[in-house]
This record gives structure tokens, sequence and C-alpha cells, in this order.
């Protein structure tokens, strides 16, 4: 398992943590964040109330909120206010709760089971869950756009661009198109950028959006942006290790499925042992780029051990 | 049917007209925004091509592109140039196409035809149509806020924020649900209402484009988003009677299914000859709303009268 290296490894890591708890501290962002979810999101109310409601359904499901954790961390870096961080993570969660909504519908992965609770199509049906979905991916839009977010409305346009760009055809959802049309063909190469696509674009997007809200230099804004590309990996493997690792209890949705629908991840392309070892590899590249901010944020540069180590 | 007295409506409402060809009006509206929307829609490239194509495949079927004429002319009113108007109804037209493309799904309106073609997920799949629906949604928000739509970022975020509005839970998604959730028991004003959101939400967005582009005065926002909201019951009652007078050929799509569904429209509610008296009250109403713009803006109208005579 190269389980020993990788506690050296970790303890290594750890250092610039300076006793900083991880988890108490994504809990308190998880919950900062919640607080600004429920004012932005509706309420059910009128005829059209059940897809309010849906919406609600499908936010409030007890996530780590790991995307608004990263937003809140790279701006606090730049002096950015965490009451405009937090509504870039709020507009950021509720996008990336629609793209759970969708995938989950019969036509995609056809999933029953998230966190624990049923699927927003099965706990409602599946018009409302469409159109619940569709309508947190624009109510992202309008979050951003409003001026409570930020003062400047160049900042918010640039917001609002980049989260089109990652959330769009070429980004979280071109992934989406190649992981349905994957095949037991896809290499070590195909399945990173199939996950680069999928689930990187919106950790890039969070982790530049607080150099975009600090007016911070372009040079600051790569650096975050390198963070967050090797620090999906790690995410995107360490999901993939739980996968064929853990169980429903601990994860809340079902196991094993991967390997059951013969679908290529970095764990079946190269194992257990190979997968982590890679994962190990882009935690220590994560930490690198971030350079001088490594030591600024521990909060930053402390999660990708953390994940290596999550068992949920 | 009471058809001459439409027939004195319609002359003296063409009066301010002034010898314009309304219908080539439109046409050339709509070729000019086509070569924007070929522009600002991806090429179907890589392994995420398919729904690059399916958006293309919606987008680019033969309609009539009245909401983008709407920008236009809203915006030539206001000294806008035609190349910012343009992408700004290229925008509106790929939100429009999206909602389409999702209404068309088998777990809402169930439709394989739309405009004489296969809908989406017949040509496609189910899933590729649900992709390339959220990705029209997610770059309508992409070219509003791209520098080419307008130099000022302020315009550029307020077209946003008033687009993630008028197509959100309480807009055109909220009037989706109300309509899927409708009775037999539904009057005259919950008709009006559902409508108002379902189809009139992106009408009034259009007509406010224009002076939003031209930081035209919050009068003028009022008098074109009045002449919007009665164009829209035009609109909307103009297509009712379609589903009951006119034939799948001329449409190019299923007719009388409204009837069939038992779904409360104008035109069943009030019956053919009172669901047109309606119309042409509001045809009216309309271009009253547009005070002095009336005679300045022959294209908006003479639009509402020209709605009433439509065939398809």
């Amino acid at each position: 398992m190269g389980h020993s290296d990788m506690t050296i490894d970790q303890t290594k890591a750890r250092e610039p943590l300076a006793g900083l708890d991880l988890p108490q501290a994504i809990n308190q962002s998880a919950k900062a964040v919640d607080a600004v979810l429920e004012q932005v999101l509706p309420s059910p109310q009128g005829p059209q109330g059940r897809v309010q409601e849906a919406m609600r359904y499908a936010t409030f499901a007890g996530g780590k909120r790991l995307r608004p954790f990263l937003v809140l961390h790279s701006a606090r870096l730049f002096g950015v206010d965490d009451a405009h961080s937090l509504r870039v993570g709020a507009a950021l969660e509720a996008l990336h709760t629609y793209s759970l909504v969708h995938d989950d519908l019969p036509c995609m992965d056809d999933d029953d089971l998230r966190r624990g609770r049923p699927t927003t199509h099965i706990a409602f049906d599946e018009m409302t869950a469409v159109l619940a979905g569709d309508a947190l991916l624009t109510v992202a839009f309008e979050i951003l756009a409003d001026e409570k977010t930020h003062p400047d409305p160049a900042v918010r346009i640039a917001l609002v661009a980049r989260l089109a760009e990652a959330g769009g055809h070429d980004g979280m959802i071109g992934g989406q198109v190649i992981d349905m049309l994957a095949t037991e063909k896809f290499g070590v190469d195909d399945v990173i950028n199939l996950q680069r696509l999928k689930t990187g674009q919106l950790f890039e997007f969070a982790c530049e959006a607080g150099p975009i809200l600090g007016n911070a230099a372009a040079e600051d804004r790569q650096r975050l942006r390198a963070y967050a590309r090797e620090m999906g990996v790690v995410f995107q493997i360490t999901d993939d290790l739980l996968d064929v690792t853990s169980t429903a209890e601990k994860t809340g949705k079902a196991v094993g499925k991967d390997a059951d629908m013969g679908k290529a991840t970095l764990v079946t392309l190269l194992g257990v042992d190979g997968a982590r070892a890679e994962a190990e590899k882009r935690a220590h590249a994560a930490i690198a780029a971030l350079g001088p901010y490594a030591a600024k944020a521990p909060e930053l540069s402390g999660l990708p051990f953390f994940l290596l180590d999550r068992e949920a």
C-alpha cells in the first residue's frame, strides 16, 4: 500500500499547517456559506414553489462545501472581504449542485441516492429535477451579478465570464459528455483530461475567484489555478479510491459503481497503490504551485493531504 | 369572427408603418443574428463535440428570431450599435433555445417534433439534449459577459442580472413549473400570470435590453417593458389560436395538443372570437405603451397586429 511513505509525506506536508484544525476550518466555512445560501436561494412561494423547494432540497444536503472553502481562502490571500467571497462561494455551490441534480437523472447516471438521501428526481420527480437544475444554474449568475457580491462591475463581470467558461461546453459540461461516452479503451491521459474538465474546472474557478475578487496580478491567478489543477486530480483520485475501498454507509452513495459500469478511472488503470502514489505526487505539486502562498494559506496547502486521508 | 373589425384595426395600426415591409425586416434581423450565433456558438471539436453539435442543431432550426428582433429595434431607439444588440439577441436566443430543448424532453412536454424537425432528444438522445440545453443556458451568460457585447462592464452586468431574473425560478422557469402543474380549473388570470412568466419574461428582457444597452432613462425602460408585456399576450394568444386553427404542416409541430391535454389557454377559456378580441385589445395597448416611440420604431409598433395575422 506504500502507506508508511504516505505517512511521512503527510507529516512533512502538515508542517506548514501550524496547528490548524482543517476539518474545523472546513466546517466553519461550510456553515458560513450555508448561511449565505439560505439568504440568496428563494423561499418556496406561489404556484412555482415546488421548484424552489427542490432547489433547496438539492442544495442543503450536508455537503462539505469544498469549492466555497477554496474561494474563501484564495480570497483571503488577497485581502478580500469574506462577505464577498462567500457570495461567490454560494454562486459556485448553486452551479455545482445543478450539475449533480442533472447528472443523477435517469438519462445520465441514473442515481437514486446521494449523500444518503434520495436524489432530487426521486424525492420530487424528473421534471422538477430538470427545472430545479436549470434554476440553480441561472441563480448562480444572478448571485454573481448582484452588486452585493462586489462593488466593482468589472470584477463581477469577470467572475461571470470565468464561471460560464468553467461550467460550459468546453468545461464541466464537456467533461460530463466525455464521461458519458467514455469507453474501456480510455487511457491515463484520457481520464485526466476528462476529469480536468468535469470536476477540475470548477476547482480552478474556485481558486481563481480569490485573485479576481482581489484584483491580483495575472501571475497570482496562474499560481492559484495551477494549485487547483493538481488539487483537483488529488480530489478525483481519492473519490475514485473511496468508490472501491469504502462502503455505501460512509460515502452516502452507491459504491463499486465505476467497476460495475466498466468505467476507466485512475484507480482501475493504475491500481489502488499506483493511484495513491499519483495522488501523493499531485498533492506535492499542488503545494509547490502555491509558492509563497503555501505558508500564508495553510487551509489551501493542507488540503491535498487532508483529502488523501479522507474516508468519505 | 369579428374579422371585418380586425381588418379596420389593422389598417389603422399599420398607418405608422409608413411602407415598412415587416416580414422583410424580420428576415433581415434573423439573418444578422444567425450570423452572430454562427460565430459565438462553438464548432464541434474533440470528444465533447457531440454536445456542441446538438447546441447548433437546436439553435439553427429556422426560427423567426422574434426576441433578437425586439432587442435590435428597442436598441436602435437609443442609438445602440447593431453589433452590440445583435450579440445580446444571440445570447437571448441561446437561452430561449435551451428552454425549448428542455421543454421538449420526455419528462416535460414529450414532443418529438419542432419546426418540422425531430426535437433534439430524438435527433441525438436524452442525455445529450439535457447537456446541450445546459450548455446553451451557460453560453448565453458567456456571450453577455464578453466585452464585445458592450465596452462598459456595468452595462454587461446589468444585462446578466436582468436575463438571470427573467429566465429564473420567478421568471421563465417559474412559468414552466406552473404550466406543468396547470389544471383545468385555471381561470383567465391564472393563465395570463403563467404566460407572463413562461413566455412574457423573455419578451420583457428583449425590449428592456435596448434601453439598458443605451443607458436610457428608467422611464424609457418602463415604456418598453410595458410594450413587451402586452405584446407577449398577443404572441401567446396567437400561438394558442394557431394550435386550434392551423395544421401541423403550417406550424411544423403537433397541433390541437392543448385541448387534448385538457390545458387551459385563453382560447379554451374565451373561445376563438373572445381570445382574438382580447389579443386585439392587447395589441392596441402595446402600441399605446410605446408612446412617442411608436412612430420612431414602426418595427415595434407594427409587430402586434402582424402577429395577429400570422399563420405559423
